[in-house]
């Protein structure tokens, strides 16, 4: 199997650390260099027809795109160390922080970069005041996570899920945005010290 | 079991065609006056402190937010009809299109619809420029789409899934956007015409 994708990636890391989180290392990866394009080229488009990495490629050459869907991919086919949750209720909780880290962190990360710096200008059209808009969202959404930490070991409960992965790239890939954990955000900074010393967090 | 809910609201009717593809009819509908700003009150905020509508309560009075994860409970608690997928390849497949969907279809409808609107100024930044370039990628995502589905019955392939159910969702709403479904993507009318008369679609 190979997963085609680009180290600085938050969604790419998400996977990796997924990947590590569950022993999963019979991969082979493959650096794609996006800023410059090699994407957008008529070769990946038959991989991926919306071009956006990372993708997984199957031994017999099928394709799954979409970060999460990696992972739900790898997490049906070896369920022990759940990342998505047990039963029906931890999965619908799991999913629910999911889904709020996903719409209220990281979407807003990644449009505040875009529409911030004109990254991908060649490709899309920015709208300077709306990644300023995205940033401080992203800072009112950190607030919140803040709180919601106080009485949460992680973010979905008492165990480690996608939730805090998806949140971890999101935090991290937040230095391009110049966005950092507040030095009074004690319960996100116990979070954050927690999960980024994991090894996976060094995938 | 109640649904905390707006009737006319895309997140919302995804759970109810979701529940009704499924037969599940024991929900009570609590009708929610977002505009006018219910959802924003204290006694709201305790069932889900992001003010987001729909949300489940559950018997005992636990709540599950964000539609996804309410179908996710309702889809693991009854395996019956799946819409979620069977078996790691489907399950990741369907993954992949729902976020294809939702990431490049109903979100950019709903920032067109509030950008543009200013439907919720009283509670958000409305930035015109933002709404009109998602109603821009609104309509290239549904010329994508009438291209994907001209080799696929339905969205994620062979079997009616919760891709069909977010895609017809975003179509609907994007009345608001006065975005319409272009009469020359044959593939698309053919589609929308299927799933639009499934019995679940007046939900």
């Amino acid at each position: 199997m190979k997963i085609y994708e680009s180290a600085t990636a938050p969604n790419a890391r998400r996977v990796r650390i997924f990947l590590h989180e569950k022993s999963i290392e019979n991969i082979e990866y493959v650096q794609m260099d996006i800023q410059g394009g090699e994407n957008l080229t008529k070769a990946f488009k038959q991989k991926n027809p919306l071009a956006k990495i990372p993708i997984l490629e199957l031994d017999d050459g099928t394709i799954i795109s979409e970060s999460v869907a990696i992972c739900r991919y790898f997490e049906e086919k070896n369920q022990e160390t759940p990342l998505l949750g047990s039963g029906a209720f931890e999965k619908a909780i799991i999913e629910q922080w999911q889904r709020r880290i996903e719409l209220s962190l990281l979407m807003p990360t990644g449009m505040c970069f875009q529409h911030s710096t004109g990254y991908f200008k060649d490709r899309m059209n920015v709208v300077p005041e709306w990644g300023k808009e995205c940033g401080n969202n992203v800072k009112k959404f950190l607030a919140f996570l803040d709180t919601h930490l106080a009485g949460s070991e992680y973010i979905a409960g008492d165990s480690f899920s996608i939730a805090d992965i998806t949140a971890l790239i999101s935090i991290d890939f937040n230095r391009v945005n110049n966005i950092k954990i507040e030095d009074n955000q004690e319960n996100l900074k116990r979070w954050y010290a927690a999960v980024s010393s994991r090894p996976s967090a060094k995938a």
